[in-house]
């Protein structure tokens, strides 16, 4: 939610309006976000500025870490300056350049967490072999530089159905190949992408996050303040098992989330 | 729902009262139903007098075969004479004597299908493995006598969650291995027993049916006239990249099923 690419946020980053992000931050810890995404890509050469400001103001407000939320080492260095605790860098890549660059940070200071994309310079990989080769290779450079598995959460990329039917299942069946393979693993993605081109998109990307949720994808990129989108993932995450005495179940369901 | 152990269906079979199972009927075929469940149970003695023509009743009100509902052999001989095509019969298991005086029926005149329970003389399974052992012996002794992997719908058991957190994952898990260890197998179960014991039962079952659709279930016993479970089982195949150029999921959009 706190990303300068939504134009009504966008002008309250740019003014610095603390009041605008720390409420912006406070309703996403109120609705149970374990981060706070912080992205000020569209500021170009003040983009350092803006996302060091994005971690500072965010984490005065609430007592969470901030998920990074860019492809810029400059940008990612200086909010690390001011971040407190581990954040989590989204992120790296096998595209030519980003893994170099960011890797160093991911040990300074604190054990920070990296989102891995599986992406490489030959594009989007479209079948779950293709995502599984790039996420194999990724998981090797980044433990080969001591970030260890518990600290990589790879998204294999979700694309549109409307492009392909089989995208959907072969992204699904990529979270849970890469769960299995990879013993301690996080997978991560946001939803959206796959109701591209379609009508219902919210119901679309809720209805598939179940199905990501129950083939071991263990995070999301979402905006915790959609009611629905929680319910539907914490009745999962119950149903996959991992919810003791059903607790979380019964509190969405106090919470009225469930509908 | 032509279920005489609800007791309003109860009272209308008992009367033999044609027009209102034919509108049970009609509806679920309206619905997109492709089989029609019918079960006599509980008139005991005269169970086959009534599923034979429950069967009857349902097959000149709609062009559907029937899911014929009853451990009794008896009362299976007596609907498969009256009932025209394949017809798929609920249900075999490892109890004994329920496989040996079922089993001749299904190559009896039509190539029927079966619904195998992952049910045996010890009780109900509760991990992936005894679903899985259960599965592999109901499987061999049906091939055994004929019945090809694509006429049996193999049922690992729905358990509710709220006597053991696991016991969803423990299926979905079945359901997986199930589909990949027997190629051309068909999976199937009734949701609704996951929720016993919790509130927003209907919730749950939903989004229990998608996270088995995800696991690569292709089947289930359910009310096809309830709009909100279907809709939410069209997306998850279409999801699932069993939809052709998302049309299913178009019209559920357009029959207002999807909420």
């Amino acid at each position: 939610l706190i990303n300068a690419s939504r134009k009504d946020v966008r002008e309250k980053i740019g003014t610095k309006n603390i009041d605008a992000v720390a409420g912006l931050a406070s309703a996403q810890y109120q609705a149970g976000a374990d981060y706070i995404d912080v992205n000020a890509g569209v500021f170009g050469d003040k983009e350092p500025e803006f996302l060091k400001w994005l971690v500072q103001t965010v984490q005065e407000a609430v007592d969470l870490p901030c998920c990074i939320d860019s492809p810029n080492p400059k940008a990612i260095e200086a909010a690390l300056e001011v971040h407190s605790g581990p954040a989590l860098i989204n992120s790296v890549s096998l595209e030519k350049g980003r893994m170099e660059e960011v890797v160093p940070l991911l040990n300074r200071g604190e054990s920070h967490h990296v989102v891995a994309l599986c992406m490489s310079d030959e594009g989007m990989p479209e079948t779950t072999e293709q995502r599984l080769a790039i996420a194999d290779k990724l998981i090797g450079r980044l433990t080969e530089n001591d970030i260890t598995v518990d600290r990589i959460h790879v998204d294999p990329l979700v694309q549109p159905i409307s492009t392909q039917g089989n995208f959907g299942i072969e992204f699904l069946n990529a979270v849970s190949a890469i769960m299995k393979n990879h013993e301690g693993i996080h997978t991560i993605c946001g939803l959206s992408n796959i109701s591209f081109g379609l009508p219902a998109r919210r119901y679309l990307n809720r209805t598939f996050g179940i199905m990501a949720v129950a083939n071991g994808l263990d995070g999301a990129i979402v905006d915790p303040t959609d009611k629905q989108l929680m319910g539907a993932l914490i009745t999962a995450e119950t149903l996959a098992g991992k919810d003791d005495f059903c607790a979380n179940y019964l509190k969405a369901y106090r919470n009225k989330l469930l509908s």
